[in-house]
């Protein structure tokens, strides 16, 4: 065993840290989850990391490479600093790369969470063999990576690959950025989920409706994907409204970047093949010509434990 | 004299092939405008173009390094490929490089003339200092060049820097590309003039109106500017319109590259400050918190012969 590498993977999220020991081909082979503790500010958190990974290392015979942390925010490459995540209150910039590294000696590698899924889409899924292509991870927030020649793209300040942020209707709803009519108005979960509880009023004649009203169970992307797999017309509808605008924010990027593959993962992702038509439609529409037969758009491949798995990717990305 | 380097540059057009040849500073010695030919096919231009490049290698005593040809279209450029260029009927594909190679003996470099554009800022212009930034040309069309560490960024086919067909709204109109709701379908001057021409029917006010229905001026992007100068109500509020719109697509391309740096070229350009204060103003509104203070939205500064230029830059530029 010792002669095979292995690297820590930190998901760090806003309720729960994840922190798992992955081999070179992603394999998970030990994982703990510990509560974030994210309302009590960074030094709580931070001990809830530190904890979370001597956990897992603790009897450990695995030759650990290094650990990497996928978290929310801007990350500052160079120093592992991240600053103002959303939902963790008090951080400003915490140097958490540094923190991590001098408790546990090893190197450390911190990445915004969606550029660690799009890593790790690269290093051990849906990406594996391509050269360049965009990742969309659709969750609370839209976030994104940009792999261009097998490298992440950062951009001037490591700020890059905010797909969520490309606006597809510059009159449309204010976005919590300040911005309007971002993708993350149309597919965050919240918005997604407003959206259809108010749209449910209309839709008596829903599977979801009696779902969600007589029998009460909770309305989330998988309700809704239970019940389009029903047939249910509404949820249907309501996917191939979503894909088309995921379409619209896509084919925007495909046009600039002349990257014709794209990597969807993320809760809502699980909508499925019914998602996945109607993005390939609307791209159909919305791509120029000469790039329009290259469009290739993929589910992740990591799924269970995506950001443990895309985190540990950082260490063996290395770059 | 022999021993500076100079460039012939080739500013390929729908109607005026303009051929000059440039020094190592950017600056013309000589040049030569031809008409293209264009509906006479690729034969014809091609004779067109050598014709005007014999022009102004005539006689000339300069130590000549290449040729560079800034071309409409889509360029493939390994081979020097010219593909399908709008206005340019019965082309396909046309092996330009070559062609132009085998001619005149001399190494011979095509782009697209958006990217020789912005490869022309970079070398001669307002991007000389900068690392990274995004080109936009305001024209017939809306073009782009993408400068990431003083490279062109290319794409997986050529076909990168599309920025007119990023699109500002998905149900917005259709562009001409097939998409919809494209920056190019609110900025592109066809649009534009078509735009004018209808509102100015409820503009009975504007100088504008006067001088196009009364006086038979010609409507164009420059009589807008005039207008905007003599403080005419609806140009200025057309100017602020654009640049609102141009802002929400430049908007998403700095959220998804976090290149903050950004030069505007071409006719509509011309609309200058009060263009691009409204640009200004609605970046301001769109781009993500880490990015907003970095913006800055700078016009071309290769004006007069920007196309000879930007061609003759694709020669010092070597890439």
């Amino acid at each position: 065993m010792a002669d095979i590498e292995y690297a820590v993977g930190v998901d760090l999220g806003g309720t729960t840290v994840k922190v798992g020991i992955a081999d070179e081909k992603g394999k998970i082979v030990k994982k703990i989850a510990l509560d974030t503790h994210a309302h009590e500010g960074p030094e709580a958190v931070i001990a809830q990391i530190k904890k979370a990974i001597k956990k897992v290392l603790k009897e450990s015979k695995y030759n650990i490479s290094g650990i990497g942390i996928g978290s929310p925010g801007a990350v500052i490459l160079k120093k592992g600093t991240v600053e103002n995540p959303p939902n963790f209150p008090g951080w400003g910039k915490v140097h958490l790369g540094a923190i991590i590294k001098k408790e546990f000696k090893l190197p450390v590698f911190v990445e915004n969470d969606a550029n660690a899924a799009a890593i790790g889409e690269m290093i051990f899924g849906a990406g594996k063999k391509l050269n360049s292509f965009v990742m969309v991870t659709l969750g609370t927030g839209v976030g994104g990576g940009i792999i261009i020649d097998r490298k992440l793209y950062r951009g001037e300040s490591g700020a890059a690959g905010e797909l969520g942020h490309i606006s597809i209707d510059y009159k449309g709803e204010q976005c919590n950025c300040g911005s309007y009519g971002c993708i993350e108005t149309y597919l965050g979960n919240n918005y997604l989920i407003r959206r259809v509880r108010k749209e449910l009023e209309n839709e008596q004649d829903s599977l979801l409706n009696k779902w969600v009203m007589e029998e009460e169970m909770p309305l989330t992307p998988k309700l809704i994907y239970e019940a389009a797999c029903e047939n249910d017309l509404y949820a249907n509808s309501l996917i191939a409204d979503i894909g088309l605008k995921l379409g619209a924010a896509l084919g925007s990027v495909i046009n600039l970047l002349d990257i014709p593959n794209v990597i969807i993962g993320g809760g809502v992702a699980g909508f499925s093949h019914r998602l996945f038509n109607s993005v390939n439609e609307s791209l159909t529409e919305r791509v120029l010509k000469p790039i329009k037969p290259k469009i290739k758009v993929k589910p992740a491949r990591l799924k269970n434990e995506a950001g443990i798995k895309g985190a540990s990717a950082l260490v063996y990305y290395k770059s």
